[in-house]
């Protein structure tokens, strides 16, 4: 495949949103895009051949920089080659989230990457084809637990279902436009793989009735606009339980919440992130000052993120082309 | 609680429709309604006190005529205790489908029997206070597994998500209007509780999302009027799988249902019925043509069901009072 290409210097720099996975009852296929923070990926067209990453800024000082063990490199060296650029790329990264946050960072990275290309060189990729090379970032990061829950929520932005994960099928769910999500970030790194080995092998069939009863209850109260149906639905009979223990301040942070008026408050992806669900700006900003009183009254200890539900997905946010 | 009481002779006849429950993906937590089939029960408020059965027609011969083991007699016996009825009432059921046909039969009566009760009687009873006089009914046929799935569908109609059977919490879910559902009852008896026992007490977690992925698809789809999404969520990757050998013919039907157009096909139930959902009147009548041929073309070996979505439930079909 050939693509026109751009002059020396060109430079594209896209942005993708963090993503809170799970929601309590939706393990493995439910995620939402947040507005803020996000990751931003830079790529400039460069004489030399190759991809390289230039720099990557709040790096924490873990991320690779050789760009085939990079989230966002590794995208781009696959379209780099599959393009058969004759230019160069230099890739730089603007981290906005900690690794192992569970806020889809790495995937935000690699979402990034793979929008800014797209744009950069014309390349016209569908929204799966995006996916399917962002997902390759994330196996990078994630290693043999690769999940497509982040990338989507953080590629299409809103509230998706990924209904199943080796071909791409993603869902966009309906949602009302009031919807906000507070994230509460204590700023302790927990490992995916870890938060995985945990986790039962089999579950009794009872209660992945339970999960499923409330799953399919979450998706129909989000259609419905009816939020008190998400909020008896955002109850987690499964991972929760087993994954609560190693999330500081979990339960407190839950019961803050709900005396603020959360919908429903979960583990974000594999944690330590801790998300609420707010109908409206009001009840979310009353979750995040709580919280804020409570955990971070020194701005020290971690960060508080709120926010509508991002609809845009990643974006281009900047452009310098002919 | 005192009601005041019709005169003796007046009766009310309510129909209650049959109910295909588990849909694939919603193992115990979804079901629909037909048009038809359905039970009727007539009371008929009688001189001499307490609660009889008068008579069952198309009684296959093994459903008990005291009303205390009765499914239609028994929530009508705590009703009567209830409001301290000074009359009798007398009952009369008219079944059109078989016990044990996985099509809501014992439901449909108890259903029937409630709402009966609650015009006659002009008890203005809840749609959740009429749930659970059904259950009571329904608990009599099932033993030790009462579930409400079919009862909620054959007393609200449509289609309806169980999020918890304990709390009676139903949610009525959006669905197009030109939803049909075709159903083969091949005219054996499975015992639901047998059907029960055969099915894993734990099942692996990997499983479970799969489950779960495509139910949220299923409800995402329906409310979204996708059938392209509801098709390739009907798939069970847990129930079917164990219960399906005890079927006979349904892969052959499935086969037969998915090359005439059908959305999915699935064991209604615990069986032994099969049930297609068709997005038209037409390609419901194909699928009813196709498996009329294949199945039952001496119209002896059991019973083809066609019908649009019942979205009326439960009604009063004639009522002779003041």
């Amino acid at each position: 495949m050939k693509v026109k290409q751009p002059d020396i210097g060109a430079s594209c720099t896209a942005f993708a949103p963090a993503s809170v996975t799970n929601l309590s009852c939706g393990f493995d296929v439910l995620g939402l895009a947040m507005e803020y923070p996000g990751d931003e990926v830079r790529l400039t067209v460069a004489t030399e051949k190759g991809v390289r990453i230039k720099n990557i800024m709040n790096n924490s000082g873990s991320i690779p920089l050789n760009p085939e063990e990079n989230c966002a490199g590794f995208p781009v060296c696959r379209l780099y080659e599959l393009y058969g650029l004759e230019y160069g790329i230099e890739i730089s990264i603007v981290k906005h989230m900690g690794i192992g946050s569970g806020l889809g960072s790495s995937a935000a990275s690699a979402v990034a990457a793979v929008t800014a290309f797209d744009a950069l060189f014309k390349t016209d990729l569908s929204l799966t084809e995006k996916l399917e090379f962002a997902k390759m970032g994330e196996a990078i990061a994630a290693g043999d637990s690769v999940h497509i829950d982040n990338i989507a929520a953080s590629m299409y932005g809103g509230i998706v279902l990924v209904r199943d994960a080796d071909s791409l099928d993603i869902i966009p769910l309906d949602f009302p436009a009031t919807l906000w999500c507070v994230v509460l970030y204590p700023r302790i790194t927990l490992r995916t793989e870890e938060m995985r080995n945990i986790l039962p092998e089999t579950v009794p069939l009872r209660k992945a009735v339970i999960q499923w009863g409330n799953l399919a209850a979450f998706i129909a109260g989000l259609h419905q606009h009816d939020m008190s149906i998400v909020k008896k639905a955002m109850h987690d009979e499964i991972i929760e339980p087993v994954r609560k223990t190693y999330i500081p301040n979990f339960t407190e942070a839950k019961q803050i919440a709900e005396k603020k008026g959360a919908i429903g408050t979960a583990i974000s992806g594999s944690g330590p992130s801790i998300a609420s669900l707010a109908e409206s700006k009001a009840h979310a900003q009353a979750i995040h000052d709580a919280w804020t009183d409570r955990f971070n009254a020194d701005g020290k200890k971690g960060f508080i993120y709120s926010s509508v539900i991002n609809r845009r997905g990643a974006y281009v946010k900047d452009m310098y082309a002919e």
